[in-house]
């Protein structure tokens, strides 16, 4: 009889609860890590609602921190013991999309290319994190080793939120002293302003409509906090920026009406850096894309992965750059994730993320 | 009196006729050129119907082919008689958006930076080319000759055509091997074809509903033509990638359908290269942009202008790696502009581009 | 006869002394500034050692400070009385060299593109900048006005010192989490270091053999100090990064000694980006540069100018993000820059900047 | 007893003999490829003199061309007896340095990064292609089909030379209309002019002192060839092109006075990219250098591997972009290697590649 675990399993549309399952048993490319810290993101909320469709039964869960308990006789260069995270997307880095550049659209082994979103496995397509232990695939490219003297919650943002929200400053490809706004502040948005911040932003505009999260911007690097219940959010960005527009927007929500005021904003030649995940067809309104003659990118990014991409995040904490620490603003055991959804589902008691403490 | 010349204005939707006007007196940092030939684009027609509103008396036109008749007083390094260009797009260079690389969008003296458009001012808000003279302002910046040997025809589709379709290719970072497909094969998506074969493009795809089009398409470098009155474009285009979609789709023409076919044939972390001059909104297809988690980048481009661009383009010409002269179909004198028109904006005879022989 | 200011002239070798010249007369497309505050530069010691050879009767210096006094009659924008500054770089934008993207490198109207050095004009082919007045020339690309509240002192180090070593930041392609290290902690290399924090960098090195500038290093955002008086730098950065090597080595510096030990803490596939002025060839050690198949990259940057470069840099001092006051250590009226120059060539009483106070 | 095979092993210093090994065992990740045709590369000649050293009894040779013999458990996607080639450069993809963006300097498991030429295995740290079977490592990463109606002869380029030659023209980042000059026409410079010709420069400039290379330069894309025992190619270069310099110069050899001489012939803002293999420390001229501030990049790239790189290669010969077949002018079958490599290593009788036909 195999060994059992805890794991919180998608059952039906509205529920996911703790169930009994058996340790995962792994393959000579895999690693066996045991859990010690983890959270629910927005993605397992979609889930959670049977908006984004998984199979019953799969452990739901892809932002891991842990401790190797066990690696594939193919993996090398790392210790049993050793505290280690894995990003949200895990891909294989093998395919032809992951070696065209893209290793976020790729965790397979197509032969022609791109699978979309195919770097995304855990809690989608295999058993995720939010258990007591967690199959890691293609370990050799995804187990990143935690820095002496970081906590679990200090790194618990790196495999999805921070790398995530910093993409999107990346791929707006911000200059120095570029004006930047961020449309959203929840999680994704926070690490986005911060890594505008990061990337040498000149003025950072933050737009949300909630007091915390306005607040917790200006900790994250915004100058300018824009709160829409209140202001007109583009005449105000027009206005801040002498009517120039911003080099860069960035968009963290996934609403019609934040993609079009990113691009209502945006100065000709600038870029919509969109991470928001949609959920109905979008309009580009004719007159804010100048036609299409306005030099405009728009540009989406899915969170990228891979042991590199979490080492760097690792070395801005590690640094001092950034201290995500406040962002952690409840705590649960694993046994109470239901709890833990619930609060974090209704956005309740001014809650940004959750850390799920496993073992 | 001021001495006199022949050039075609813009008298009222629907009408634009040759008439008499001053030759404009340059100023210090301008060129008077004499033009030899001009060429009517798809735009003066949406000038010509009112479409795209202009001052009624202006001279229409923005390709010019010349000889430089007098050059202003701070303008250096050019000799009266001398044969030049001057891009479509004619920028000052010296303002901020200018020098945040984005020449296109900026011909004017902001103190905040970016025009929508400002770069554009021949036939647009200033005096155009289809005129036996035409100042060209900032001359030091936009006057390129033209190399020895090449005649006017070979040069004709630099300032604009070229410039624009190629530009289609240079955004969408085309690599060694990319599968380009190219939507439309009027003059813009002939030279998009062109250019995406000059970046090393493998498998180039050109679509289009007209044979000489698509005859054409084959001699500026297609692989493989689609017709969309007989084959769905999509499904053929994705069954050539073997599934995997194309890395660069370009659009030129300016409709939601084409800007859709577009987006649907593109691999995730692919590349949609807008041309287009689009009349309505866009709407993008929540599946074909994968939610937003695509990796996904859409990116217009409006024609780049200036001397270095036209240097550039007229070395491709002179070094022999393209001939374009087979896409003037038909010749008129600038007299006779109004037949030019008419044949031009009903496409009769199978037009592609029309060369005006001014003097 | 003409209205007469004091000037800093160069009379020859080992002497640059106050004299009386006229107030330049300006042309159309100039503006004359009334220098308020402008500094020395270590080119300004090359030119005073006679190692840099300029006219004789030159007025020396590249970083003005100042207030519109009058304006060309092509100049538009600006008003007389404005508070303005204008890059040591100064160039033309018209250019081949510079609409190919090389701003730095053009400041003249050759036909043939490219002239070395062509855009640093000021105390090198023309009058510069330590002196009452300073004719601006292409003012229309070049004037920046100074934002609101943004002293002399804080905007004096923009138009050379963080330019340059902004630059030296950019060039080196610096990612998130990279680890650079920098080589000298002159003024220039300070602002290399600055501009590695702000653009995202994990662990910053700074490299120098004076406490001071150690010192002072920390405070622009280095992590980590090494006296090259007390340790063996190649093996100390090779071992803070774990053998890995630096992904960026910024040489700030000019000397044999400082580039090979840039190339020798190099990673595979790393960068080194070079800003010192070099007195003599340079050898690049074979073993270090892996027989030419490490993947390496070596970038030189000249300062780059512009309004727009001004604009974006007095944008990070104006929003909070660095602080250059504190790299002025020492004031001077003009009138005694006779003993600014002997301080500074001397590098006595710990002297990194020295402000001249000019009306 | 194991099956045995003929391979092609370094014996000593001066000997490279056929022998008989057994047929590799493979692992879980690997594939057994049966050769059926590869070359000799200029690589194998510095084994074969032992000025690169590797140890006795390895099988030389990095460009396979071959058959799918056996699968490794994990290797999914491919068939058995399925027509394949691997790229010289064989790497894992997993390691920090693949997923940092230089595969080249990794094959290897590095918990710190980067191995310098660490993807390059085949004929350096494993058994190589001369032999009748080839143990492929990562084989998921690296075999990449031949498409249907191609010959081994024409794909045989694009393990090495053909992708090495076409990096040189990459990573000079070519422009459209740039005039490029490649020094040394031998098979990589060879690749390297038809790698300009297809990301679209203008004038092309080859440099050689054999006639033959002269030749087949001008079949590869090349405008002008110039021979430098008949003119001075800096001289030469700079009056093609007007005193501006090229835009790239491309070094394929790997000596002092072709590294410099592609210097002295560069724009200021220009690249240098180079290929070269040198024995010697460089010497940067100063004068060349512009002392620093000349805005220049020296950028070196090691061949590019995968079989995503090897897919994009062979679909540029598939389109009939290009012909690299006259490359091959002499064929042996493998136990006649010795005498390939004394033909080759002697540059006698007019070679530039041989095919060694396997099986």
């Amino acid at each position: 009889m195999p060994a059992m675990m805890k794991a919180a399993i998608f059952v039906e549309p509205g529920r996911i609860e703790i169930d009994d399952k058996p340790i995962p048993e792994i393959g000579p490319n895999d690693a066996l890590m045991r859990v010690t810290t983890t959270t629910i993101c927005g993605t397992d909320i979609h889930i959670l609602k049977g908006e984004y469709p998984v199979e019953r039964g799969l452990t739901i869960g892809h932002e891991p921190v842990g401790i190797i308990e066990k690696l594939g006789a193919n993996v090398q260069g790392y210790q049993e013991g050793q505290r280690v995270i894995a990003g949200a997307i895990c891909p294989s880095f093998t395919s032809y999309g992951c070696q065209d550049g893209c290793s976020s659209q790729d965790g397979g082994h197509h032969s022609h290319g791109y699978k979309p979103m195919g770097g995304w496995r855990f809690g989608n397509t295999i058993d995720g994190a939010q258990a007591e232990y967690l199959l890691v695939p293609d370990a050799q490219a995804n187990l990143s080793p935690v820095p002496d003297g970081l906590t679990d919650e200090q790194v618990l943002m790196c495999p999805d939120i921070m790398s995530t929200g910093f993409a999107g400053a990346e791929a707006g490809g911000i200059k120095i002293g570029d004006t930047v706004v961020v449309f959203a502040q929840g999680p994704i948005g926070l690490c986005a302003t911060a890594g505008a911040r990061l990337r040498g932003a000149g003025m950072i505009i933050a737009v949300d409509g909630v007091d915390e999260r306005l607040t917790m911007a200006k900790q994250m690097g915004a100058d300018v906090t824009l709160d829409f219940r209140k202001v007109d959010v583009v005449d105000e960005v027009l206005k801040l920026t002498g009517g120039r527009g911003v080099d860069v927007a960035i968009e963290a929500l996934g609403l019609q009406q934040t993609f079009e005021s990113a691009l209502r904003v945006l100065k000709p030649g600038g870029t919509l850096s969109s991470l928001g995940v949609y959920s109905e067809n979008l309009t580009i309104p004719l007159g804010a894309f100048c036609a299409g003659l306005g030099d405009h990118k728009i540009i989406t990014s899915l969170c990228p992965g891979g042991k590199e991409r979490m080492r760097r995040l690792m070395s801005i904490i590690a640094a001092g750059r950034l201290d995500l620490g406040p962002m952690v603003t409840h705590r649960f055991a694993l046994e109470n994730i239901v709890d833990a959804y619930d609060l974090f589902s209704h956005q309740r008691d001014g809650v940004l993320k959750v850390a799920l403490e496993v073992s």
